[in-house]
């Protein structure tokens, strides 16, 4: 590999600078360089320190607060609303997901939706949270509209994730981090960027027909192929928790995430949810059945060349090797991060 | 069609009469019955009055409790677990979501872990529960294993499905009701009996590669093709909630639901959860991001020859039909409703 790589903790004390040189608070550029340094060494580049210039920019705009005043109101004794003033969205969604682990603690679950927020990253880091204080967690967000619906010849939803993680009993948390699309928008972008076509049946031209030319996609597929109302019904149900019980905007009206307009606030929802297991079967009959499902499932035989694996088994394997060797940076964003340093005073992590 | 039909309340009725015959109490043949009519209106006639021999067999041989004397253990002012004493799984299906939605109007969520019950039917029966009292109702179970992993060669999951009713604030409410399967077991017996090729990517031989004899087919993949892993994902998420919270059975340690043991009972977990939206941005403001959303979604362009809706929708014209022009029967269970008349001492629905 080419790329240049950075030291983890190289990589998150030049986020963190970067981002309180754009004007963030301590709480702010904490919570987003977490977001960002838990999608860059599960192997999430799309959410990884690529986002980086992108938050700072942002955040420099006014469109993310990055000293927001944030303030939950507690609806009832499972139940809150965080009003976001803004924030960026992990520093939100960190928050909410602590809030929502403190009332499943004494409600047996908990359930925060989060208003006035913006884009949060990778939805894993909040759920692992949950999963971190004993609990399953639940993320989930909408975003600015890029998947079709089943059937449908236009952009509706968000790529709209779901993620869940739940506690193991062994060294990682069960993890399943998934957008409700059939792949991620940028995978087009690469798949454009190396002349490749697109597999069968993931994206589709602004007529909304099927196509595997890169350049001629318009949109995503959602999750499922012949049976995509199954991943539009998904994205749905990100969106009725995310947006919809929050008040805030659906996806089809989202400002898109580039900008230009980097000034208005977007206006987004999230939701997150924690429950626990000490208030179901109990916290050890919880903690042995997940051993044992884990268990089976990994001794679980595979198709030939094929390899089982429980949900994300394979990105931890991705954290052991990036926290070893650092973490990769396309030469876009390394180039990106000289000019950062620059601006801040401070040194380029690569 | 040349199938008989069914007046639907005339259907019920006998269902009724027949599970009392068997040996079910009231609540037991009611619920048992509410939850088939439910699956046979909407056109899932998997889980339609099909089940009713079965229901019958099992509660006469024991395996379902008709009679079970249920209990609601309240682990915290959101959660409980229902000890379900081998009841039909529709009884205490609806039971904990009854339960759940008194919790929920309390704590804002509710959540209920279901333990000892026995196969439910379709879930979505008991997400609409919810949704008639103003909630967001969410119902899932897992099941004999039946679907491989993702690049598995074993049936491991069962179809496990997830099921979720939103109030739309129109005239029915969205409802999506999916196994995490790419199709439904039966319809692979359906292809097989039509003598035609099973669609790419939906069932696999016994190796567990990729097959479309329906002869050969020998497990189901799960939802998603190529993107398994995320079908085989939301498949465990059904399964930690609904047999690692519950601390039941795993979808490889289920038995066989045809039998042929009758005797013993299953040992199933299912969950259910209800989610008030007064507790979020408010029940006005949450309907009418609900109404606006579907506005959308119905307005969105389909792509030639297509047709975009609503999670539930195709399902809700189909028992505006059937409510008029009755259910219709498969000659096989027909016949089969003749032998339980004559047995039960009731005329038979057609």
């Amino acid at each position: 590999m080419s790329d240049p790589t950075a030291a983890p903790d190289r990589l998150a004390d030049f986020a963190r600078a970067v981002l309180r040189h754009a004007g963030a608070d301590d709480d702010t550029a904490a919570a987003a360089t977490d977001a960002m340094m838990h999608a860059a060494l599960h192997g999430v580049d799309s959410h990884g320190v690529r986002l980086l210039p992108h938050y700072a920019a942002a955040i420099r705009g006014g469109r993310v607060n990055g000293r927001a005043a944030m303030r939950l109101e507690r609806t009832r004794p499972g139940t809150g609303m965080l009003h976001g003033d803004h924030a960026h969205g992990a520093r939100a969604a960190f928050a909410a997901m602590d809030h929502a682990c403190d009332m499943a603690a004494e409600a047996g679950i908990g359930a925060v939706g989060i208003a006035d927020t913006s884009h949060f990253g990778a939805a894993g880091a909040f759920a692992l949270r949950a999963a971190g204080r004993g609990m399953l967690g639940l993320a989930t967000c909408n975003s600015d509209a890029i998947v079709r619906l089943h059937d449908g010849a236009e952009r509706f939803h968000g790529t709209n994730p779901l993620a869940v993680a739940m506690p193991s009993g062994g060294a990682h948390p069960w993890l399943l981090d998934m957008a409700t699309s059939a792949i991620p928008w940028n995978r087009v972008g690469l798949y454009r960027s190396q002349g490749v076509a697109v597999p069968e049946g993931v994206a589709s031209d602004e007529a909304g027909e099927a196509t595997t030319d890169a350049e001629a996609a318009r949109m995503l597929a959602p999750l499922g192929g012949a049976y995509g109302f199954k991943g539009a019904g998904l994205a749905g149900l990100a969106e009725i928790l995310s947006a919809v019980m929050t008040g805030m905007k659906l996806s089809p009206d989202v400002p898109a995430m580039d900008g230009p307009d980097l000034v208005k606030p977007r206006g987004l929802g999230a939701f997150v949810l924690a429950l626990d297991p000490a208030a179901f079967a109990g916290a050890e009959a919880v903690e042995r059945g997940m051993r044992r499902y884990l268990e089976l499932l990994r001794a679980s035989p595979a198709r030939e060349g094929g390899r089982v694996m429980a949900p994300g088994d394979r990105e931890w394997e991705v954290v052991e090797r990036r926290r070893q060797d650092g973490v990769p940076l396309d030469p876009q964003t390394a180039a990106r991060f000289g000019e950062l340093a620059e601006a801040a005073g401070v040194a380029a992590p690569v």
